[in-house]
């Protein structure tokens, strides 16, 4: 097995160039990931594993890589590439794979989330996080800010980002589609809008979110079937971006399955 | 006006203390808030101003600081002692105080929320955040691992720790308090549990929540009249703490309202 115990090993470089640089995570078509259990996630979603970086000291003797090109690395070098000083002990590059919305294989009564120009990369991934227990069918994110590989998304998502379809599209493509699919779009607005209980969600829906700051471009307001807001009982007027997503995609859930 | 411009001031050293020691912050009874609109929330909330250190370049010659004694600082003292890189210019230490269950002030037919053993200060707030904008009467927070003026649960918050009544007790003297109220107690937990949605929140209702990483201890789920879990869709089985109480606490907004 290949060994690395130098801190200035090229491929340790390139590693750490991928965690940071979402310009070389395209140009590779590389991301990564870190963890065992984030691992798994990725191979239960037939990613294809690039390279695997094994710590066998932290990882213990019981672990069982997954099949591929594995090197073994240092805990000192493992301490550079690994975010967590958790006891882990694999760091792996995985090939990224671009979903585009012809791939979305909806279900009959399909529930989507999109986000608009999210910024946050940990806000996407809290948003993933409650796409996968709530089960919704896909999240959209449109004209994005960051990139869906980023390393901040995939562990705030603990994985959702590998179990949730998700594609990255503009909006005017993402509209269209909705409306040739008869997907009815409600949009998250302060002004003129129903508060979301009082909106029929038991039909194909697609729930649609701005930025915290400055909430949805007017393209998505047109396009909307119906304005919904959160009623707002208190002093600050503010609610999280992944909050609001949740009690949203939860009145969906709940109204489906009541 | 009284001017610092030396970071090895022994007030600015009892500055970043209270900042980074719960120990310190009881001791002294102080707490410390960063930003402009922090500390108006806090002023609103009636708290007793300590001292306000005040940085004129950062925050621009209209800033009216509130009444109290005021300590002028160089930017670079203000970079020591603030948290954010951002344009607010001032920090504060104001007297803290603690409400205890009987100087709660509940509706007619109130919703609380109450977490057990909570860790993290960031859940805590955005907990608190959410409780803000849904208009719960109170949170209770028992047995907790984190003081209530912990910087960065004020932070998550973003204010919410002084708009919402907070109150931090035993678990024992929190069921007492419910029971001799009448107020039903809604546990969250997997096991034996009904769907959320079915259960009837319309009448007086606590929410009660444990960790993520080991939930409710026994003396909850004894004294539960429902068990509640939000239905878990996905392949994760995980929802995040926070996000979990906004689902639960805008079901109770949503049956109370509609």
């Amino acid at each position: 097995m290949e060994q690395i115990s130098s801190l200035q090993n090229p491929r340790i470089k390139h590693l750490v160039a991928l965690e940071q640089k979402s310009s070389e995570r395209r140009k590779e078509g590389l991301f990564v990931v870190e963890g065992q259990r984030e691992l798994d996630h990725c191979i239960h979603a037939h990613y294809e594993v690039d390279t695997i970086y094994l710590c066998k000291q932290i990882a213990g003797s019981d672990y069982v890589p997954p099949q591929g090109r594995i090197i073994e690395v240092t805990p000192q070098v493992y301490a550079k590439i690994a975010y967590r000083a958790t006891t882990e002990g694999v760091v792996a590059t995985l090939r990224s794979r671009s979903l585009t919305l012809s791939d979305l294989h909806l279900s009959e009564n399909p529930l989507v989330v999109v986000l608009e120009g999210v910024e946050k990369p940990g806000n996407l991934g809290a948003v993933l996080r409650t796409a996968d227990a709530s089960g919704v069918d896909a999240v959209i994110v449109c004209d994005p800010l960051t990139d869906l590989y980023n390393p901040n998304l995939i562990r705030s998502s603990i994985g959702a980002i590998f179990t949730v379809p998700c594609v990255a599209c503009t909006s005017e493509e993402c509209i269209d589609f909705f409306k040739q699919r008869g997907i009815q779009i409600l949009t998250a607005q302060l002004q003129d809008s129903e508060l979301y209980y009082d909106i029929d969600m038991r039909r194909p829906t697609a729930i649609v979110m701005g930025t915290e700051a400055t909430g949805l471009t007017p393209i998505w307001r047109q396009a909307a079937d119906a304005h919904i807001r959160i009623p707002m009982l208190g002093q600050l007027d503010s609610l999280n971006v992944s909050v609001s997503a949740a009690i949203l995609m939860y009145e969906g859930v709940r109204q489906k399955q009541s």
